[in-house]
Order: structure tokens, then C-alpha cells, then sequence
């Protein structure tokens, strides 16, 4: 957790101050948190997840943030297709095993 | 393609005229239009994928604008895992088909 005050992932990245109560604060502060945190505001933008964030169970923003910070990720390194890329090779594999 | 002026599913979820070049025009004439923009501008920003869409080619414009659709649409319906709940559940019939 980032001492307060101390810019973590998020504030680093927006060049903000941290504020008390942060929805970020908790998920940003590895050393990979700038830059999770930049491929999420590109993509997502900081506003619609901060707002997605704030609507879950704090025991659940944590999968939330990481399952978010995947599928952007994807849609910085394949801007067509993002994440359903690995949808797709996901079901050309069963198709394959399957009998 | 939505005649010149008349609104089609952005602008009319949007609530604004449309204007020519609009990167959004060809996507969103369908009937599903104004709904599908709507869960992309909650859950991307019709700023962000804007500029997304227009920094690819336009032939390839069609497919992002679909898995981007799929994306927001799951991530409305399942918050916290989005599409990933979908790779969980590939990789798990991959693991019960693989010998």
C-alpha cells in the first residue's frame, strides 16, 4: 500500500497527488504500476474504471483491476482484436481436441 | 450507412447531429446500434475508441469495432472477470479434453 501521499502507479502516472480513500491507491502500487495503470487510462480511461471500481464489493476490485489490466493490455499489442484474440485461439484448440 | 444529418445508433445515443468523417457512421446504422455504442461509451469512452478506430486502417475498423463491442458487453454484464470469464471457461474445457 503507498504511504499517503507518495505518488503510486495511478498518481505517478496522472502526475497527481494522492488523495485519502483513492479507488486505485491498493492496485497500482507494484513496481509494473505506472505502467498498468497508463495501458488502463488509454484504453479504458481512469474515469469509467474508477467509476467501475467503485461500483464492486471491495473484496472484488482486485480480480476486477486485474482482468482489466489484461484485457488492456491486449488492445495496446492487438489493436484489432485485444483479448478475443486468445478467445479465438482458445476455440481453435478445442476444436482441435475435440472428437 | 446512415443518410447525411439523420442520426444513427452514436449520434443518436450521443443525442448530437452527424457530421460528416464521423469515424463511428459506419458501425452503429444497425438496430442494435444505439445500444451496443451505449455499453462501449461505459465501458471504453467514445473518445478513447475513437481514437483507436481511427488510427487503423479502415478495412480492419469493422472487426475491432466487434470485439470491442463483445468486450463492453461482457464487461457490463459480469463486472469483475468481462471477457475473461470466457478464457477461464475455454482453458477449462481445453484442460477436461486434453488427454
Amino acid at each position: 500500500m503507498a504511504r499517503a501521499g507518495s505518488p503510486y502507479g495511478a498518481c505517478k502516472f496522472l502526475d497527481r497527488k494522492c488523495v485519502k480513500g483513492c479507488v486505485f491507491a491498493p492496485y497500482f502500487c507494484h513496481e509494473q504500476g505506472p505502467a498498468h495503470f497508463a495501458a488502463i487510462h488509454k484504453v479504458f480511461g481512469a474515469s469509467n474504471v474508477s467509476k467501475l471500481l467503485a461500483n464492486l464489493p471491495v473484496g472484488e476490485r482486485h480480480e476486477a483491476v486485474v482482468t482489466i489490466s489484461y484485457e488492456a493490455q491486449a488492445r495496446l499489442h492487438d489493436p484489432i482484436y485485444g483479448s478475443v484474440s486468445h478467445i479465438f485461439s482458445l476455440q481453435q484448440q478445442i476444436r482441435l481436441l475435440s472428437p
